[in-house]
């Protein structure tokens, strides 16, 4: 289910984007600078909104690459825009679209290394469910949370995007 | 893997029982009312803390339930204070609690109804990853979000918990 829990998140990037044009309306309705969402916080010790869309697109990008043991393409996090922004989580998509499902067959028993975890290792199994799934979320949430608390107008449809729905 | 992320899940419940209280330890040290947290919203026109905690227990409950074909115990949302949602998050684990892997055996197949599809339905499959997944993790990260843009002292490592390390 790696692939298939991995589609759901590129899907989710791509309501993030529409959450970016979203917030660039508002402000042309408002007349007021869009880039203004660039760095706005919910705590003035938490990650501004570019490093949430940023963090949400690397978690994607660094756990795709991670599970099937391929080098991650470095993006550098200089974004000041919106319009840079939506730049980045479409050239993140456009890497995640080169995985294929046979990519994952052997994620699980991968040995997974961060420079953070001090010599200590997670298997692939492990930091898909601990780390990758918990992670993604919690950026992409905020990047919508700080939206919503600053006037954007965004509902609960615009965060899940279409469902697949069919007759009984 | 319906399962394991259920287990995931059930994690993340935990650590959300640990922000509730690190939120009323928050309120006693500044020496305000711990129960204000249950009304505060990060848009006024978002759900407060109490209906976040309530729909990411619910997201899990009933979200095990239809997967596995059991009813759900009903559980009002009558908290008023952080104590209570508290036993609320106890309350959804101790049912949780009771599945096993097997249990989501059909999982992927089962038809999925629920009112407001209008006569639509979702495969077990699509619903867990388009719905459950997204929903759950969307309610936990606002119940963070609102406790953090509040003073409450939390950090990445109070959202992920602890992580199974292992060494090389």
């Amino acid at each position: 289910m790696y692939f298939e829990t991995i589609r759901e998140m590129k899907k989710m990037l791509g309501q993030l984007d529409k959450w970016l044009e979203a917030a660039a309306s508002h402000a042309q309705s408002k007349s007021f600078d869009p880039n203004v969402f660039v760095g706005l916080r919910l705590a003035p010790d938490q990650f501004p909104f570019s490093r949430q869309v940023q963090s949400a697109c690397d978690t994607l990008k660094l756990g795709v690459s991670r599970l099937s043991a391929r080098e991650a393409p470095s993006h550098p996090d200089t974004e000041q825009t919106l319009e840079e922004l939506r730049q980045r989580v479409k050239t993140t998509l456009a890497y995640v679209d080169g995985f294929r499902a046979k990519d994952f067959e052997s994620a699980a028993t991968r040995v997974i290394q961060q420079a953070r975890w001090e010599g200590k290792v997670m298997s692939g199994a492990d930091y898909f469910l601990e780390h990758m799934l918990p992670n993604f979320f919690f950026h992409v949430t905020h990047a919508y949370a700080i939206l919503r608390h600053n006037g954007v107008n965004l509902g609960k449809r615009d965060y899940l995007g279409t469902l697949t729905l069919r007759s009984p």
